[in-house]
């Protein structure tokens, strides 16, 4: 899994304590201090997926499209990471020794990609139960100063 | 996740199809029509996991370490794609705006890394769930004549 998916769920997070105002990519990087044009790409792809909304020009940026309620962890690793199960059935079973096999015999999915398949869904559902108010409530438990800290950083000069 | 996957348990299986002899991997190569070099990395992570044995020589190979119902999807996934999690935290939350926070507000982990790990687990624990044993019975029942098959591939002089 790619480094965007930490910094997509900290970054809509993070729009959600500075409130509904646009916030630069360079602000945004500045916050986590990670390199801009990399969070842009990630940021762009959680605007494809609805969960940001751009806003172009000199005081555009990012903000959230959507109450946080509304967005589980499985939105934005999907939106990041794409929606290709980890496991991918190249279908060996029908080469080589299975090459003459009756074509019936591969009527059904693999049996060995159905149980991959099972455990994916077990992952989604995990994923798809937890939503990022869930988290932001659960970081704001374990550090009741991190929203304001956040809205105190954007407030300040700190990059732009 | 690697193809090595899904030739790592098609192989187990295969191999126990074949019986308690030694395969080369040539030979469980040519079964799939996969290259030769890499299956023998992916088999060699196998031996290293105790699922399958390795016997030097001209007359050597791999075989099954243990009965596949004591081999489960997860044995398989680890020995191949290692022990870390896909989701892996960088802290971003203590750079930048986080810098300077008290220590207290990072005692325990991330609430992103938390709900990432949930996951993690449901995903594992599916994959644990089953066994290879289970995959090779429903492969049985999807193609009957596949473990006869691959025998015969086998005994036959295809590749060596």
């Amino acid at each position: 899994m790619s480094e965007g998916v930490e910094w997509g769920l900290h970054a809509c997070i993070a729009l959600d304590w500075i409130g509904d105002r646009p916030v630069s990519t360079a602000k945004l990087a500045s916050t986590f201090e990670l390199p801009a044009p990399y969070l842009n790409k990630h940021l762009q792809a959680l605007a494809r997926a609805g969960i940001v909304t751009s806003t172009p020009g000199p005081r555009g940026g990012f903000r959230l499209a959507r109450d946080l309620s509304e967005v589980t962890l499985l939105d934005v690793v999907t939106a990041i990471e794409g929606r290709e199960d980890a496991f991918r059935c190249q279908e060996i079973r029908q080469r080589g020794a299975g090459a003459s096999s009756d074509p019936d015999a591969f009527r059904k999915r693999c049996a060995i990609a159905r149980a991959m398949r099972s455990a994916e869904i077990a992952y989604r559902r995990a994923l798809a139960a937890k939503t990022l108010a869930d988290i932001r409530d659960a970081a704001e438990r374990d550090a009741p100063r991190a929203a304001a800290r956040t809205r105190e950083w954007h407030q300040s000069d700190k990059e732009s």
